[in-house]
């Protein structure tokens, strides 16, 4: 193993990662103790001045291996814990153990999933794993192809991608400028990837029309209906609808069925793909997201294929539709179907269900203890759908004004400030963001199922403590 | 830590990962072991039969935790071990240790490289490495930006992005239909990606504009400007143009101070981003690439920024220009800086350098041995200038062939059966491909430090021993 590591036999290679295993199995040990910190703050300068020794700086000579051991141990420490049970911040949280070896494994495997020549295992657990999420999608075997992708952003990039090519074979070559001004139609409260692909696809965010939603966040099937109309008659071409199964900050799910009616009427691209992201509510190690197509094999290959000679011969001897990577927009593509699969094996249909409904078990808890706080006010009155919750905090001082823009406004500092304290202090860590007419409010969004109703219990406590005197 | 696995406590997670870590240092042992097999191969169908027990199917209910570990070897089993010494397919290639013990330390820390809010570390690591090669390549402090992205393909997207919205920044919201038709410019040697970036974006592959190369294949500057004049009259818009510093085929290297001449002159975006893929010849285990641009920070965040208000809140309490993430075309992103900031903590400039040399003595060491063969023609008679060489294999029933049309057919199916046969022993593997109106040939890379002359030399015996007969 020597000049592998340069410099490194292989006991010393064997001792090295040991000791950097025993550092992880501590840590682990450490996340899940509810006495230890979610973080340790430090401002950006703060960090890069060097703390305690920590230096972030590269210099031109080697280290020691027991200073790489002591730059692991700062590393998580300075770090954010996002696998503890009182993360409440954004996605992904928590730590899975099945999907953590899984990602050992797969780093250890260092291979790439253009061809099956050098992934034949990896390209076919993709083929499974995908098919079997197609298969909870009642899809048929006929029907049906998918890809693994660096995000659900990039997922989504696909499906629009896919979309324009499906009513426009010819832009592959010619571009944009050989087919019609496009128009793309996603709801208020989606998700930011939608804009983020007419503007790298050149369809520009202009042309996304964001159609109007009810009060708890759903898209409105005759808003979508008249905004389609109206695209038309400015000569735009509609060609795509998103909806979002459990949108980003209320966890609204759009009315599918409705939207799905009007895109067969109209003949735009719906129930077509869909984005499901494993790096999510299935608390798989990020990244781990994947596009479902509900099309022929082939769409996927006819718009994006290169044939580059250097990877993808046709003369191999083997069954050379698994050099699956011409399907894609990347070249060398990283492993993410291990962990998943592993997971899968491990848990069962059985294990994530249970593992979800624990999550969602905890929105409802929050959401049950909110209702009867005057110190809090929910955004909304009715039950959660999904994992997350929307809330504000009323310090003392603004529990006696009524609603309206005074209040408001000073509401609005309110979780900015509760924030900064919290990260200050590194207890917990729980998100927040305005919404359209709404001032800024807590979203508690749940994804990692350790988190215990103690927990729940500890983040309402911490708010108070941190925002009383407000 | 009990609930986090389900049903696993603290002692059983720990020790199924260090049963885990066992199974990874095993095969780590054996993958350095010149006897072992570089790769067991079966064919797509025999794999999905399932072999002595192994099966890819999921099924609904859970696996215990000793089948998992079953399982874990077996992938490892029938995968390729593209760490081992003889293994010269297309790169990534090599398993260096300090790299492996970054992944592993960031598959734990599980974070996500949106937010200084939740990645203070990895974000200001991501900083100081992309400091340090942009002072590499000599830029000062005021010019330069960066990004790490999935791969060198979406790096090349992002540049081609970020020259469109250099010139043309009403694209990102107008869309192409508001700007003229762009045309860039590539050699025809250039990796397929330039390609596919103006596929997606719009611009279409066919105003991609491929520039001849010499026979080295290397660009000619004096093709370039006239494929520019040419665009020019056919109401193009040139933009951009790509040079490429070690083709993927060849390994070679463009003109780059000519190319960037002429772009000077006629304003096109060249040597304004560099694209530098650290999974490469560096050896850092995928993913790990980058995109390096000589503009003012500034032009990142206004070519993809959208301001999501629930991710980046402009009242957070901290510098938010460290939150990084709306920069990229992704929400979600993983860590790569991590594995590369710890290599090169440990290896220094000095480490890094001395690997890559024993990659070009490597391939200086083939191309010397095959100048004096007789039975194994060079594609050139000339030194490589970098780790590729590219070479045909005669057999005996070719060599008295004279050069021609005749021999050209027969030799262009000699690559192919002899890789078959390899891949069908195992004991090495080697890519091949046609390039232009050159028939199939080997191409050899070498990026892993492991790998040792005699490896070399058992793989020309390896191929003879396989083709000898053909
Ligand atoms: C010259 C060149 N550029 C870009 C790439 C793409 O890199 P990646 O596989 O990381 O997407 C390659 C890959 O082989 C290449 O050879
Ligand atoms: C509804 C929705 N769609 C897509 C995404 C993007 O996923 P990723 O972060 O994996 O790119 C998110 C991320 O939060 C989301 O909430």
């Amino acid at each position: 193993m020597g000049d592998l590591a340069m410099c490194l036999d292989e006991e010393a290679s064997r001792h090295f990662l040991q000791e950097i295993v025993n550092i992880l199995l501590a840590y682990m040990c450490k996340l899940f103790k509810r006495s230890t910190k979610v973080l340790d703050f430090h401002h950006p300068h703060q960090l890069k001045e060097g703390l305690e020794g920590f230096t972030l700086e590269l210099s031109d000579q080697p280290e020691n291996l027991e200073q790489l051991l002591v730059d692991c141990r700062d590393t998580l420490k300075y770090g954010v814990k996002t696998g503890h049970p009182r993360f409440f911040n954004q996605l992904s949280s928590g730590l899975d153990i099945i999907g953590l070896a899984g990602e050992w494994l797969t780093s250890t495997a260092n291979t790439n999933m253009f061809t099956y020549e050098i992934s034949p295992v990896f390209i076919l657990m993709e083929e499974v794993v995908l098919r079997k999420m197609m298969d909870m999608l009642g899809w048929s075997n006929e029907e049906g192809d998918g890809i693994f992708c660096p995000g659900g952003t990039v997922s989504n990039l696909y499906s629009v991608l896919l979309a324009r090519y499906h009513f426009f074979p010819e832009v592959k070559s010619r571009g944009m400028s050989a087919i019609p001004r496009l128009a793309m139609f996603t709801s208020s409260h989606s998700h930011y990837s939608i804009q983020k692909s007419a503007a790298v696809l050149g369809i520009g965010t202009e042309n996304v029309l964001l159609v109007k939603c009810d009060e708890r966040g759903k898209m409105i099937p005759g808003e979508l209906e008249s905004s389609i109309a109206s695209a038309k008659d400015r000569g735009l071409y509609p060609f795509y609808v998103s909806a979002t199964a459990g949108t980003t900050v209320y966890g609204a799910f759009d009315p599918l069925n409705d939207i799905a009616d009007i895109c067969e009427r109209h003949g735009l691209w719906i129930a077509s793909s869909v984005t499901w992201n494993p790096h999510k509510m299935m608390g798989v190690p990020l990244q781990c997201a994947t596009l479902l197509v509900r099309k022929k094999v082939s769409l996927n290959f006819e718009c994006n294929q290169l044939c580059a000679e250097y990877l993808f011969q046709p003369d191999k001897h083997y069954d050379t539709s698994y050099d699956t990577g011409d399907k894609t927009i990347q070249c060398g593509r990283h492993v993410d179907v291990f962990k998943l699969w592993l997971m899968w094996k491990a848990k069962g249909m059985e294990g994530f269900e249970s593992q979800i409904n624990k999550c969602l078990e905890n929105a409802e808890y929050l959401f049950d203890k909110l209702k009867n706080r005057t110190d809090f006010l929910l955004v909304f009155e009715s039950k959660p759908e999904h994992s997350n919750v929307c809330f504000w905090y009323l310090p003392h001082s603004l529990r006696n004004l009524p609603p309206g823009c005074e209040r408001d406004k000073k509401l609005h500092a309110v979780a900015p400030k509760i924030k900064a304290k919290m990260m200050e202090e590194g207890l917990t860590m729980i998100g927040y963001q305005p919404l359209g007419n709404k001032v800024n409010f807590f979203r508690c969004v749940f994804s990692n199922s350790a988190t215990q109703r103690e927990d729940v219990d500890f983040l309402l406590d911490e708010i108070v403590r941190l925002g009383h005197d407000l």
